[in-house]
């Protein structure tokens, strides 16, 4: 049976250039990079020219470059990081309200330990309007996160507006970039970026591979207390083989751009276009032109998404409702509530991201199978009659 | 020119089997274990397999085991875990003088935040006496974290005399296992143990591949929030290859044990007698018998370690003044500091560790070189002229 997937941003192949790159670290130069003797050696030059290449893809020094063992940790690290370094100045933090639980989880016990917590409200696409951060920015205002790209629908905020609010306060901006690093051009200094998330599987990398950016002179607690690693920021024996993929994978996607993420883009237009041309009352969500190349979130009406997603398994289809994070906790996606998705057009999103492998001869069939089976569960929803009899109610202009 | 490796403890290669098992999980099953469809399968059961092994070498059940990405993060989720979780309850944490950084460090953050520590004392080799717990436990107190076993001089804690006396008041028992799992036997029920810490690229594993055993019902909050991956108690995408790779490692070791273990004692014990027929006022660091299988430390006296450590590595071996996590920070070890090695004998402290590679026929080039370096090291020495004229001072009953 054929299989395509459209869950890339669930997991990805790690590239063979990157694998094939990370193997000798677990076996031949196996050592420690603390080490003073010459075992240490390679390993230590193989995880600083890493730094360089994790650096490079988003305009930062290497020293600036502490590696971690995930997004949700690199989150941690500068939310935690910051707030505990910074608490003296404040007890004010804000973000939008459609960040990753890896941010907003560790939001809400902050609020529980006596810290004031503002979520900004996003636009219907998802982008937070800067005159509501400037709005909410006090003078006990102690850190700034807001995503670079929103995971579940794509959208890219206009950061370098957000940043200029922050900076002339002299408040550290964190982004989370878990979702847009590989995939869309970053420079820290121009974007005026304080703190940014990366995350290696993201972007063809290793799962388990993540880099925290701290601009030189931002002060920042570790929440991995220990050996000296990382300048103190985080304890434990260097990853070294898991750095070198990350580095490896960052490499690559500074090399490959903007080629690779164009021809996503034009590959995720065509199956946009070839899936609204075939299956009516289909819904975009997200913004149409500021997002990232390989994410196109729609709604399909009169459906419910779980069953949907089980008919295009069935299939050899996989997709998504949404954060894998998530997608076995919560039925409802806070991001789509914030952009104002209502409820039952929430119900039957599906996340279709691409990879590198994903090609437009597959358009086709995926359009053929979604339009299959949307009509199959249609012609079992009471709601999808009343709508051919009555016309649609929750018609939304894309 | 000949290449020993007497620095295990620092960094070991990956088990060919435990990296054949690991690759599938990069590339073909590269499927996140959280999504709902076909491409998470496989990586989820492998995760579950790969959790049940790791279980197996302790004795818990899988459902206890927690995957981090090192020891020294399994640490701090312990102890910040249990401290917050538990922190209406009291204040006051007891923990040995001779713990990892990545428990003393967050000890010493801890008591600026308010908290009340006692680091209890040890004997000259390096154990901790009942009583002095039983003494200096309270009503306030929320933790007791005593390591297993030592990696520096390799003695071995009397665990369970140590957690009946936390058992019987209730309080949670923390052990840093890093270096003692994968070599002795561990049953954290017949231990009385409730947390406890392992390091996977201690017996063969992946570096970043760790675990934290949580007893069922002893309530850890965690410290990377966000998604509800690993119990909720550490977010971010499970890192099945490394995970698998630890449960591989987990069950060779177990497998392997007492052979394994049993097999490269005699060859330290070899190249201990060796070390201490040749080379006068050599002294011995830890307990002569309750230490662990793979680990000598030795003070070589009138000698500068760091010089013994550029003459050994000029010889092709190996060695280590003391942990890699500080080697590069610190001179004198606390450890050693603890058990009452006076400074002199401290700076002149060696740490061998062994694996699976070593051999006894590399015995005699050890023996020999470490004679020649000791030797030539201590001809420039005016305290060994002294010595040989006068008599040693510093002479301790082995």
């Amino acid at each position: 049976m054929k299989e395509i997937n459209l869950d890339y941003a669930a997991a990805a192949p790690v590239d063979s250039v990157v694998l094939d790159a990370m193997l000798p670290f677990f076996t031949e130069y196996y050592g420690n990079p603390s080490s003073g003797h010459k075992l240490g050696e390679k390993p230590r030059k193989a995880l600083e020219e890493a730094r360089k290449n994790v650096a490079l893809l988003i305009g930062a020094q290497p020293a600036e470059i502490i590696f971690t063992a995930s997004a949700s940790e690199a989150n941690n690290l500068a939310i935690k990081g910051i707030v505990k370094a910074g608490k003296k100045k404040g007890n004010h933090i804000i973000a939008s309200s459609i960040e990753h639980f890896s941010v907003l989880n560790q939001l809400k016990t902050l609020q529980k330990e006596g810290f004031t917590v503002t979520l900004l409200p996003v636009d219907r696409y998802g982008i937070v309007n800067p005159d509501h951060l400037a709005a909410e920015i006090t003078d006990k205002t102690i850190l700034v996160s807001i995503q670079l790209a929103n995971p579940e629908i794509g959208t890219i905020q206009p950061i370098d507006q957000l940043t200029a609010l922050t900076r002339e306060k002299g408040i550290p901006f964190h982004t989370d970039a878990a979702a847009a690093a590989g995939w869309i051009p970053i420079d820290v200094d121009k974007m005026g970026i304080d703190l940014l998330t990366m995350a290696g599987d993201q972007f063809y990398g290793p799962k388990g591979s993540g880099a925290l950016y701290v601009r030189r002179g931002v002060r920042v607690s570790p929440i991995i207390e220990g050996g000296i690693q990382e300048k103190g920021l985080r304890a434990g024996t260097e990853n070294v083989a898991l750095a070198v993929g990350l580095g490896e994978a960052a490499r690559l996607a500074y090399e490959a751009m903007p080629e690779r993420p164009n021809k996503i883009v034009a590959i995720r237009d065509k199956l946009k276009e070839s899936l609204f041309e075939s299956i009516p009352q289909l819904h975009l969500n997200g913004h149409p032109e500021k997002r990232l190349p390989h994410n196109l979130n729609i709604s399909v009406e009169f459906v419910e998404g779980e069953a949907l997603l089980m008919r295009l398994e069935m299939a050899g289809i996989y997709v998504s409702s949404g954060s894998s994070c998530t997608s076995q906790a919560l039925k409802s996606s806070h991001v789509l509530t914030a952009i104002g998705v209502p409820p039952e057009l929430a119900q039957g999103s599906l996340l279709l991201t691409l990879g590198v492998e994903s090609n437009v001869e597959d358009i086709p069939y995926i359009t053929d199978k979604l339009a299959q089976v949307s009509e199959l569960l249609r012609n079992m929803s009471p709601l999808y009659h009343k709508y051919l009899k009555e016309g649609n109610n929750n018609a939304r202009v894309q």
